[in-house]
C-alpha cells in the first residue's frame, strides 16, 4: 500500500478522523478508532485469518517511532492490504483520548451483527448489557465475556456505545474476537436470545437464589444468556421480571456489591466452568 | 461536637489536610482522606460498632448542601464523638481528587495492622498483592476481597498506597470492612500467612493447574492465600517461586488475560465458594 503522510492536525482528513471521536459522527460512518498496538494487532489478526466477527481496517496511523518500535505491525497491514500513513505526534494527541498515547491507531469498520447472528449456531454463553452507562465497566465486560469464551456480547436499552475509545480500551481487542451486537430493543433481545435456545438469568443483588447454588443445581450448566445491568442502579423490575431466574452473587463478607465488571467475570466464569465440566462427565 | 467552620482553601488547617493527597505526607500523619457519603457512613459505622479492623475518624466534613442531603451523618458523628466541620465547596475541591466531588470528606487514622495480626485467627482466605501499581485495580482487589469475605488483604512488595485516593474510592469501604496489613517484604509476608496455616495460591496465566481443575482436586477448598501481582508484566519468577501452586484462570475464549480486579474476583470467589460448600458437605 502506499504511504500517506498526515502531519497538520488541522488539516481536513484528520479533523474528519477526529469526528470519530464523538458517537454521532461514528454511527453516521459506523467506522471507529481502535487505539494502542496490541488492539490495533488483534483487529489486523481478525482481518488476516477472516475469523469472525467479520473485521475490515480502513487505515493505519503510526508515528515514526511506534513503526519503528511495531515494524510488525506495519508488516501485517500491507500482507492484509491496509495502508499504512506516517502520522505526527500532534495528530495522535488530537485523535487520541489517553494521556500518554502510544502513536498507533488504527481505523475500524463497525464490527457489529445483528443479534440473531449472535445466536444463530447453537450459542452457549452470551453476555447481555441492558442500560450499563459507563464505558470502562462495558468494556471490562467485553474482555471477560472474550476470555469466558462466551459466543457474543448484546449491548442493549440505553447502554453506552460499544465503540467508544474507553470502552475499546477496556475489551483489549474484544471487538475483533467474539460477535458482538447493538440493539436497543431489550424485550427483542430476550426473546431472540431465548428463542436461540438460551436461558435467560439475570444477575442482581436482589435474586434469591445466589450462585453458588444455582451452581449444584446445575443451572449454570445449561446454555445461558446473562443479562448485567446498570453500575449505579441496579436492575429494575421491569428488566428482571424478563429473566427466567434472578441470580445474585452471593456476598459473604461486609461489601455491598462488585463493580460490574467483577461481577460478570464472576458469573461468565462461574457458567463457562460449569457448562465444561458437564463436557467432561458427557465425553470424558 | 462543636462544629467548626473552614471556608478559606488557602488557610493554614485546610493546606495542611490538602497534604494528605500525598503519600509522604500521609505515611507522616498515618491519616487519610476519605471521599463520598458511602464510604464516609462505612467508616462511622465501624467507630460505632466497634468491630474490626479498629477505625478512628479524627474530622468530618461537609458542605451545607452535603449536610442536608445526608442528615444522617452528622447524627452518627454526633453520636461516636466525631467533629463536624462547616466547610465550602472551595474547600472541597482543594482536598477532592473527584471531578464532583460529593461535598463529604472525613479525615481518618491508617487502620492497617501487622501481617501477623491478620493471619492470627484461624483465617481462611487472605489477598496478597504484590507489586500492584494501579490504586483503582488495588481498591478493586479490596471490595472483591471484602465481598469474598477474606480474613484480610496484604499491600507488599512495591505496591501502590492503599489510602491512595482513588485507591479507597474503588474499594467502597473495604478499609473499614476487613483487616489490612502493609507490608514491603513478601518473602516474609508469605512466610507469617503459611505459619497461619495457609497454602499460597499465586494467580498467574504461566500456572500449569488451573482454576477449574484446582476445584475439583479440592485444593481451593483448604485455607488459602492467595497471591496477586502486577498489572502489566505480571508475577515474575521470583514471586511465584514463594507460592505453593501457581494457578492459571482458564482462557476459553480469544482473550489474553482479565484484568487484576477481575482475575481476583474470580480466583476468591471460587475459593469462597468452594470453601463453604466443603461446610455444607461437612455439617450440613
Amino acid at each position: 500500500m502506499s504511504r500517506g503522510s498526515l502531519n497538520d492536525p488541522r488539516s481536513a482528513p484528520v479533523r474528519r478522523l477526529r469526528g470519530l471521536r464523538r458517537r454521532a459522527t461514528r454511527a453516521e460512518e459506523r467506522r471507529f478508532l481502535v487505539e494502542g498496538a496490541h488492539a490495533v494487532e488483534e483487529a489486523l489478526a481478525a482481518m488476516r485469518h477472516q475469523h469472525a466477527p467479520d473485521v475490515v481496517v480502513r487505515d493505519l496511523l503510526m508515528t515514526a517511532t511506534a513503526a519503528q518500535r511495531h515494524s510488525d505491525l506495519a508488516s501485517i497491514a500491507h500482507e492484509v492490504g491496509v495502508a499504512v500513513s506516517d502520522v505526527s505526534d500532534a495528530v495522535v494527541d488530537a485523535l487520541s483520548d489517553t494521556v500518554t498515547p502510544q502513536g498507533v491507531i488504527a481505523v475500524v469498520d463497525f464490527v457489529d451483527v445483528s443479534v440473531g447472528t449472535v445466536v444463530e449456531f447453537d450459542p452457549r454463553l452470551v453476555a447481555v448489557l441492558a442500560d450499563v452507562r459507563d464505558p470502562g465497566n462495558a468494556g471490562s465486560v467485553i474482555r471477560a465475556a472474550d476470555a469466558a469464551g462466551c459466543d457474543g456480547v448484546v449491548f442493549t436499552g440505553d447502554s453506552v456505545d460499544p465503540y467508544n475509545g474507553k470502552a475499546v480500551r477496556a475489551a483489549v481487542g474484544g471487538h475483533f474476537h467474539l460477535p458482538l451486537a447493538v440493539d436497543a430493543g431489550l424485550e427483542g433481545v430476550v426473546d431472540a436470545v431465548r428463542s436461540g435456545g438460551l436461558q435467560v438469568l439475570a444477575a442482581d443483588g436482589t435474586g434469591t437464589l445466589d450462585l453458588d447454588a444455582a451452581g449444584h443445581e446445575g443451572l449454570l450448566a445449561k446454555p445461558t444468556a446473562w443479562l448485567f445491568g446498570n453500575e449505579a442502579w441496579g436492575m429494575p423490575d421491569d428488566v428482571t421480571s424478563l429473566a427466567d431466574r434472578v441470580i445474585r452473587i452471593p456476598i459473604y463478607g461486609m461489601a455491598e456489591s462488585l463493580n460490574l465488571a467483577m461481577s460478570a467475570a464472576v458469573c461468565l466464569f462461574a457458567s463457562a466452568s460449569a457448562q465444561r465440566s458437564l463436557d467432561t462427565k458427557r465425553f470424558g
